[in-house]
């Protein structure tokens, strides 16, 4: 396949990128994006700026690329992701050309400039892809032995299949949205008090899950697997993803067949997909697995990313509290372990399906990826900077996780999840 | 909304339906079909015929019905259902006029009738919808007691919410697969000796479950619930559902999250959807609910359908061997009550969502949904007529499911989910 020359450290851009901004050239992450002038097309983004695929697809600039109108003309990723990881790449590549200060193919055409670059403040950001399926992994040792700890017995935190089985269960694909819609807060069976009936009401302890979700290409058909050593060649790219959760509903409802209601209202994504492409410079080693995995988990090379990973609570009217900073890295099981055991069975997967990474949690109590660990069940309440204080998520609060990875001055960015909570209907 | 009058048991149609047909005139199912010379297409049935309805809609047949070419010249049923219930609903009562006895606006042209009744020996069903999300729900008490019993405290069999909720959990939509298609029996994680690490080899306690599924019109919006008593309202139809299911691998994984890999390799659905409406003259009551459910489950009417169900294993080169007679009706929870639970925290449902009612199993041992409980956990093997047994499904055998209603003599049947096991890959 071809080289990921869009990954040069030295490149720059002869567009204004602020510093820190996650959107650096070497950046180029796919969405989908309206105006109110323009409908909605698949767009990149360079700094401050969103790209204009359709335009510079019609502009011809795209020119021996596998592309077609409707891949950019379009409210959703599918078609494009549908031509696979050697043309996605080449797209990139492609804009890092354009917009590299080493080529003025672009840069001299202002006429042309003016009309693909739109201000980021001019757009509304869209769901960028058609989810399939939704899985959600749970691959985070630190947050598994957290929630057992709590739960079950602190000396046998963990449950015997844990270090065997990149445990993952599916989740509700129609309600995953977009940063920036609000949720209601949901209402459902909840047991208060166990020596009592359960009521009917809303939920009480409303929490994030700090998580990142990979998206996929096409698979292979029903009855094949995908192994370790194949799996990234199935993975376009990342983003953040924000899986609520409600607790009280979730202890009542989940045994035995895992939660259902207590995370179907609601999981939201960030706008930006961030190639797995982009993200190859910051690979690093995971966690030594011990026992030795099975055969089909074993895995050659670094298969962990180096991604700084934030969550601030931002009360009505207030400042954001920033409370949690983890990493992805911390992650036990890795994105190709995790695809290579969803598909031993010979499950499908398809171009568009989102699998979440599960709560991130790292070894501090300030990295702990919920609020379920970060107030330990209620018993360490989070002070915020308005004097209130938060066990969970309260109405009106604002979650926002935030990410990025950096190295030698690259900082290749997620932007933002962000979602209000809105009182229950 | 429009009388259901394609349900008048009087009518008769002038095409010949053999006697016991699953489908006379007042069944009138929808699916999608293809023929060597056919491209894929919507079509309904009557007696050994598939009615063509693209080519009806071409000829005019549909006229003063809010549907377009799209509708019916297409390979999934979605955008026909997208019109809503008054449409198909509509759609279905004009079928039932066009081929009763009463009228011959289409049975006088015969140069007509040629074309659009294709025998069912020359067609190729396809999977009817594009299917968005799909629930599995856990709603036979007979089945959760046995599984129960089995696997925890026969005296407290039923844990403590399964009264209180119609517990659910998420499924995979990509791997339901239509009537015909075989499967390959998979492999995963395993554990065969409890003081012993777990291995990676083909299952081998491969099972069925005996299910129904019904499929949906779009919702509400997200943060929106849809009462028992509006519940039928967005239900579209019903189909046999094949939950195949991973014994071995399920309970090594399951808990806490619930089956994965156990359950996402296949689930086979039987390709004609038999319309709610079609299914009214068998509505029943369900069965006394007690404790008395909370006040979004509570439902007026009767709420459950007398359908008869059956499994059947036939050999490779064998005869059928009937293992299992049900019938939808055993259900404690009704389907209007699983569309309630499911959208009372606001989770959205969408045009082609599936949900599968659980394992139907009955009263008596003959009427166990699964070989889990037919065989209970192999301690009861069934014979077959080839002078083999069975204590779960191997390989080269294949699962016969077939459903009807029946009543004065009018018999709405589902035709049949058949599937092949092919050995491992």
């Amino acid at each position: 396949m071809s080289e990921i020359v869009a990954n040069n450290p030295n490149l720059k851009s002869w567009v204004d990128v602020p510093a820190n901004s996650d959107f650096p050239i070497q950046n180029l992450p796919l969405g989908v994006f309206k105006t109110d002038s323009l409908s909605p097309r698949a767009g990149s983004r360079i700094g401050d700026f969103v790209i204009d695929l359709k335009t510079l697809f019609v502009l011809g600039y795209f020119e021996n690329l596998p592309f077609s109108s409707e891949d950019f003309d379009t409210d959703n990723l599918n078609s494009l992701m549908k031509k696979g990881k050697k043309a996605t790449r080449n797209l990139r590549n492609r804009l890092s050309k354009l917009f590299s200060t080493e080529h003025d193919d672009l840069q001299k055409n202002t006429h042309h400039v003016d009309q693909i670059l739109v201000p980021v403040a001019s757009v509304v950001m869209l769901m960028p892809v058609q989810i399939g399926d939704y899985t959600d992994f749970y691959s985070s040792r630190e947050h598994a032995t957290n929630v057992g700890t709590m739960f079950r017995d602190p000396n046998n935190a963990l449950l015997p299949n844990w270090l065997w089985i990149p445990v993952g269960y599916h989740g509700r694909a129609s309600s995953v949205i977009i940063s920036g819609e609000p949720i209601y807060r949901p209402k459902g069976q909840i047991k208060p008090n166990p020596e009592e009936n359960p009521i009917y009401a809303p939920c009480r302890n409303l929490d994030f899950e700090l998580e990142t979700a990979f998206i996929t290409y096409d698979g292979k058909p029903l009855g094949d697997s995908i192994s370790t050593e194949e799996a990234e060649e199935y993975i376009f790219g990342m983003v953040l993803f924000n899986d609520w959760s409600a607790r009280d509903i979730q202890t009542w409802e989940y045994v035995p067949l895992g939660p259902f209601l207590a995370k179907n209202f609601a999981s939201s994504i960030s706008p930006w997909i961030v190639t797995l492409d982009a993200l190859q410079p910051y690979k690093v080693a995971g966690p030594v697995q011990d026992p030795k995995v099975l055969s089909y988990l074993e895995y050659n090379g670094e298969k962990s990313y180096d991604i700084n990973l934030q969550v601030l609570i931002q009360p009505e009217n207030g400042e954001e509290n920033l409370i949690c900073r983890s990493n992805f890295k911390y992650m036990y099981w890795n994105m190709a372990q995790q695809l290579a055991h969803h598909t031993v069975n010979g499950c499908n997967v398809r171009c568009g399906d989102l699998m979440g990474s599960g709560t991130i949690s790292g070894p501090t109590p300030d990295s702990y990826g919920s609020m379920l660990e970060l107030a330990w069940k209620g018993t360490k309440p989070l002070p915020m900077s308005d004097g209130t204080e938060r066990k969970f998520i309260q109405d009106n609060d604002t979650v926002i996780m935030r990410g990025y990875s950096e190295k030698n001055g690259i900082r290749i960015g997620f932007g933002e999840v962000s979602t209000k909570v809105l009182p229950a209907k």
